[in-house]
């Protein structure tokens, strides 16, 4: 680039993250020129509406609708993606990358799907294509595993990357709330969208982690190869019994290397309440990361939201602004051609936790225990709790030992269709973390 | 360099840290040279006694007692400063620097009294320079505040960055033991030393704190700037009653930089038990840091040992490696003349808690607010406890709004000249940190 000119900008996408970012560039342009050792200026900006009133004002020189103008101008050096979903952020990063101009994006469905093929054509290009914003908003993770953690051998990461579902599972702990009531306050508050289902059902979770567990394993995992359970099934009642049994309940993200393959798997898990995730509490995000020499290393911050996700794109944006500054070229990228498979579900081994409704009388433990044990479930506790006199039922809370979820998944067929097993209320995974 | 020879590496030093480095280089090393994009070989190592039994077993070609072997040897690409203290590291820093070699260290000392000049010689000669492992072990906080959190304009770091103090200040508030029983078990453990001073006066941590509020606000601290007072006042007593007022007491770390200067102060702190701050046990360390428009990110992990800091090494080595077999130069450093100046501690406004001895008797209270109202401190509560019937005393628990340091010590003076007042106990610093 021309040295004797700012290093440019173009943004595609002028929402709460991108207004956050053009803002910075305005107010705080000092501090982030200072920052990146050479005067930083937004060029252009992508927008739907040229007319729509703005914070911050922005020049109408600045503004266009014409994607041409941000992609393909000769005084942009990086673009920065804000668009959201595959499609059109896909072909527009692709672009960018072929006319040579570095990209930073927070778009988690982009990255996890075309993750792979883009940081190749980046790497093929030397440029750089940064995306700290796609998980964990303001959390630096993406950093920490891509550069700071990159000496470690990575053993597991447990991650709670999805705020909305930690609101409502929150809610549901600390005051008692049904699953409904929680989302509908999270609704209220702007924490969950009016049509919540990505996040409810643990798809957003399961798009964040495959991204982490590619960069943590040097490997590609594909969004659709992660095994993912909602947090529809939970009711408070589970809620207290995992408390009383020392535990709580987050929707967790989990991502293992074992010799024999990688576990991704997203779903609600009962986690021993003396682990820091378990304090995690709100619209916060944490993650920890489990390696070797490291031990563990956690990180915690809001999770989503303008102001962190612009912190992250911010510090991308310095980033590669330093390098152009410096006349660098970004570090090649660390295959992810590591020999590894993903797991089937049902070769996963981890503990149980079973809440079941039974007639209150003799005999039935030993029914529900033979079935257990013949499937060489073992078990860890097994707990009566409240009986419905009226009812003649009782309720029976179940923890194993690890165990294969195939057996498992096969032990709930045969429990419900004993006549001692009114209904299996449910099945909760139990992730068992040092304290 | 010559592509066609490994990316070479040379050892300062030996012990567990340049251990696990050497051990890492030797059993991990496919891995290593594949996160690098390159080979990397460990060259040479000084050691004091070469013929010491070690581990890994080094060849005797590898290990010298000859400094100028590492630091002025043509196949040595980065230096590995792992000797501690400022001299002869600092004289091995510079000399490394000067023969054109990147250098990571680990060390604290030198970075938080050298760090400034030798950054600017790095800088100046377009070397790599890097220190992870200086502060806070395993987790990647320099990382994060030199390169993820760049964009962000910080305001505050409150950080747990002494394990030593943090297991002694959490056996004294899990186990109700005082000051010299958990020490002494502390140390029985490996978790302090035979001369735990630098520790428990907080001068390690002050240390560490000076890095880290250079890097936060662009200046430079210097670590006797940083104001310190340790944890050999505090009493189990004290723990009870900050529990019983919603606070855990810590040995916080708290860096702020406010439109009137930067405040840089480690002492034994009250901070609100629902705060994740609270959360950390044992020998963990954690920094929390503040910023727009991050918000807050929180990083916890082992803060020192062996392994934790090999990680932080291997990162820096990684990294270092990385640019080196991308053939680029590192960033350009961000100036640290940034235009702040550390505020007086008696100029520091903050909360605190009072602990009085006084006697069991009506006209107390109003003989001790009224000193404290002279001087215009405020208070927020106040709190008879545990009277001693045969002695005839009580004590008192006071907290305080927030008022100056310089009239709280004005005032301590004060009460303890009252006939009404026995002694003063105890008085703490109290951070309200938002939960």
């Amino acid at each position: 680039m021309d040295p004797n000119r700012p290093i440019g900008v173009g943004l595609l996408g002028l929402g709460v993250v991108g207004s956050g970012v053009a803002l910075a560039l305005q107010q705080r342009r000092n501090a982030l020129s200072k920052a990146v050792g050479a005067p930083v200026q937004l060029v252009r900006a992508l927008v739907r509406d040229p007319h729509k009133p703005r914070r911050p004002n922005l020049s109408h020189s600045v503004l266009t609708t014409d994607p041409t103008q941000v992609l393909e101008v000769p005084g942009i050096d990086i673009v920065v993606e804000l668009i959201g979903g595959e499609q059109p952020a896909g072909e527009y990063v692709r672009r960018a990358l072929v006319q040579g101009k570095h990209v930073v994006t927070a778009n988690k469905d982009l990255i996890s799907q075309q993750g792979s093929e883009l940081l190749d054509l980046a790497d093929e290009k030397r440029l750089g294509l940064r995306f700290e914003g796609a998980v964990g908003g303001g959390i630096p993770i993406i950093g920490s595993l891509t550069e700071d953690l990159l000496g470690n051998d990575i053993s597991s990461i447990h991650a709670i990357i999805n705020g909305t579902t930690n609101f409502i599972l929150s809610s549901m702990a600390d005051e008692g709330m049904d699953a409904k009531e929680a989302l509908s306050r999270a609704q209220q508050l702007g924490y969950a969208e009016a049509d919540p289902a990505k996040d409810v059902s643990g798809l957003d979770a399961a798009y964040k982690l495959s991204i982490l567990a590619s960069l943590a394993f040097h490997t590609k995992v594909d969004p659709g190869q992660v095994f993912r359970q909602g947090i529809d099934g939970l009711s408070a009642r589970d809620f207290r019994y995992a408390r009383e049994l020392g535990y709580a309940i987050k929707l967790l993200a989990i991502a293992k290397a074992q010799r024999n393959g990688v576990e991704v798997r997203v779903h609600p898990a009962l986690i021993p309440e003396g682990h820091i995730l378990a304090k995690v509490g709100g619209v916060f995000n944490a993650v920890e990361v489990a390696g070797e020499p490291v031990g563990r290393a956690f990180f915690h911050g809001l999770g989503a939201g303008a102001d962190p996700t612009t912190s992250a794109v911010l510090g991308d944006l310095v980033h590669v602004g330093r390098m152009l500054a410096t006349g660098g070229r970004p570090l090649r990228r660390v295959p992810d051609d590591a020999d590894f498979y993903v797991k089937a579900m049902s070769d996963v081994e981890t503990r149980y936790y079973f809440r079941l409704n039974v007639p209150d009388r003799a005999g039935v433990l030993s029914q529900i225990t033979r079935v257990l044990g013949d499937l060489d479930i073992s078990i860890a506790s097994i707990i009566q709790k409240d009986a419905d006199a009226a009812a003649g039922t009782a309720e029976i809370v179940i923890t194993t030992h690890p165990a294969r979820e195939a057996a498992v998944q096969r032990s709930l067929a045969l429990l419900d269709g004993l006549d001692v097993v009114k209904v299996v209320n449910n099945m909760i995974r139990l992730e068992e973390l040092p304290v």
